[in-house]
């Protein structure tokens, strides 16, 4: 290498001389890289995945890429968002110990993050694909919500540290700028990277005439772009998840920004939503209800454990400047009710983004697996129909709408619906 | 002096030597420094004030202290705040050009901006508490607010721009501090630094006492901390906004923030409904109501341009990532309904914020001169509680109140009420 602080994409045979010299790696997976073994697993889209494995263990490496490949041509995408992702990854660490994968080491100049493989973990949206079930599912990312978004407000951190924070992270401006358009925006008009499948013209054409379904989801778009309330995860889909029949762990934050509570519920219950509504392409009739109702119970579990853990941390870690103590507890009176009046906002919040995130993966430019890859095209229609009808009701009566039950209900109203 | 860049507040004898070398001084005032006449004018506050007089005229020299003194002893604040209020003051001329004072020159290192000398005008606080109308005033407020709020966000400017202006002023953390506390949380507690009038205790023990308003009070607290939709002055009350008999303009933006778009407007207001409930102790009976009326229409005119601005600004330039053409009269959609909603919003969160603000200036640190001027403590007692009672009036009704209209007619109705 000429200047080993110039980035460049690395080869498998490149990584051993880079990496040999940490100790936290020769710790893990053994200190002499000619017993190591590399493999590239990446899909290159907008990150090198390598496996790296040695006589004492595995580890994986993440090196950013500056250019995302979805669309035949390259998009210049700043290497920066592995130094965001890092930051991410050590505060959900923080916040929510054993839910995200241990950073073992970063590489600023290379754009690189060395972390914990997980294995046999996989990719949860693969699982729901599969009709795998999970222990633990909702519970788990009910609480990583809700201690994420708890704990890196300003109900949790000091000011100074909080503000200090936004600062950092407001350098990260391109990745919002793929969700402003890709999610909020795209999806209501004719934009140029748009796909939507045949025959689905109809309830597409309905949406984008739709002018007041468009300006509330243009203003979710300005709570998305300008509330800083929490860190956010900024990505939260089954893709980022990663799962055993037990454990699950949340990877892949480089979408990591400040936003609203509500945001990473919303778009994580999304994905299960859509998820339930392609379940009559992937499995026998047999074990369709049971699967679907499975998928119902994690959206249950998610938001109950949200609001039981955000009450639990509200009434032990309420140690920052927003509703002090000072004027409730210590003066004899609960805060109870203005907790619970948060929380019924948020989770309205989280309605409205859901219902977004359930229109852009299929009319904007990156759709999910869990549609895509039924090959039945009038099948995926009339579920990807559903989904759509269900996404602009969501979005019409988020304050609305009420308990999470209510949610349930709606779902399984639209998954016996015939739409047109 | 030993080293020039080091800080140090400076005499009126070495200011001539500090800025003849500034062309843009020497040509507004005159080149010979000798021919200068320096007067210190300020209440030494948080600042020095210069006037700095030549043959061919005046400017304004003022100069941050790294302390404030409020209070006996001094309480540190950080002198990069002439940093941001030079930014500030660059920003608001831009957006809504002779608004603000002309900034002539920026000297970082002593925290020091040299400005347009405004004469004759003076503090619009005392010139309420004198009697003295303003034309136009209201017209000029409301499209100041309607301005910035609206260039400042991102219905106008690029994301990217707006973002990086984000992470700019996130630095600037202790003043909005002060707000923080002395505004959102001191009154509705037994705070150090807290005073009010003898005799209100029991109205200040029934906002204390009221859970309910001190949870949608940290939840406006919670959105000014965490919502960075626009550049707001941050402090716009009467004692930042000087006048001529028919001009005026807003000075003093140190405590400038990214806020929301609400803000600015309900601190202002605020400020004229605590003018109007003053005025029983500074008028004759004979000028009393007629004086009170002009500062109602004064309100009225500041919504009236406000929203007229803020729908025009929609209309003619509305270039930013939210609410596009794109989804609207690119296909041949109205986007007014849109416009007016967040309007409706922009207005509610403006009423509770101008509660608050009624509030704070009566019971926690800083007062203003409306009422501290009273020497009969019990009117005094009398007009404050009013204050206070239509600050929770609006606090607990501010999204259900509606037009303008109806919040002078609450004024009209606290105004003639006695409370025990």
């Amino acid at each position: 290498m000429d200047n080993p602080d110039q980035y460049r994409p690395l080869t498998p045979e490149e990584l051993g001389g880079r990496l040999s010299t940490v100790p936290a790696i020769a710790e893990r997976i053994g200190s002499d890289p000619s017993q190591w073994q590399v493999r590239e697993v990446g899909d290159g889209n907008l990150n090198l995945v390598f496996i790296v494995e040695g006589p004492k263990g595995a580890v994986i490496v993440k090196q950013a890429l500056p250019y995302v490949r979805l669309v035949g041509d390259s998009w210049p995408l700043p290497l920066y968002r592995a130094f965001y992702e890092n930051n991410a990854l050590v505060r959900q660490a923080q916040r929510d110990p054993g839910a995200v994968p241990e950073v073992h080491h970063f590489d600023e100049a290379q754009a690189l993050i060395v972390m914990e493989f997980l294995s046999p973990h996989r990719i949860l949206r693969r699982k729901l694909i599969d009709g795998e079930r999970v222990d633990g599912l909702g519970s788990f990312l009910g609480r990583f919500c809700a201690r994420t978004a708890f704990r890196g407000s300003e109900l949790s951190m000091k000011s100074a540290d909080k503000k200090k924070d936004v600062g950092l992270f407001s350098g990260n401006v391109e990745i919002p700028a793929i969700t402003e358009a890709l999610v909020f925006t795209d999806p209501y008009y004719d934009a140029e990277m748009n796909h939507h499948t045949e025959g689905l013209d109809p309830v597409v054409d309905g949406l984008r005439g739709d002018a007041k379904l468009k300006a509330r989801v243009q203003h979710l778009l300005m709570k998305f772009a300008s509330n800083t309330e929490t860190m956010v995860h900024g990505d939260l889909h089954s893709g980022s998840i990663m799962s055993t029949d037990r454990e699950s762990k949340v990877i892949d934050p480089e979408f990591v920004q400040y936003g609203p509570m509500g945001f990473d519920l919303g778009m994580l219950v999304a994905n299960f939503l859509m998820a339930y509504f392609s379940q009559p392409a992937h499995r026998s009739a047999a074990e369709l209800a049971g699967y679907q109702d499975w998928i119902l119970s994690v959206i249950d579990e998610v938001f109950a454990t949200f609001e039981a853990e955000f009450r639990h941390l509200w009434a032990t870690e309420r140690t920052g400047m927003l509703y002090p103590a000072a004027l409730f507890e210590d003066q004899g009176q609960s805060s109870e009710a203005a907790c619970l009046a948060l929380l019924a906002e948020i989770r309205a919040e989280a309605y409205g983004f859901c219902g977004i995130e359930m229109h852009r993966r299929t009319l904007s430019l990156a759709h999910n697996a869990d549609f895509e890859d039924i090959r039945d095209t009038d099948l995926k229609r009339r579920l990807e129909a559903r989904n759509l009808a269900m996404g602009a009701e969501l979005v019409h009566t988020s304050e609305a709408l009420g308990s999470p039950e209510r949610l349930l209900d709606l779902a399984r109203r639209f998954n016996a619906k015939d739409i047109p």
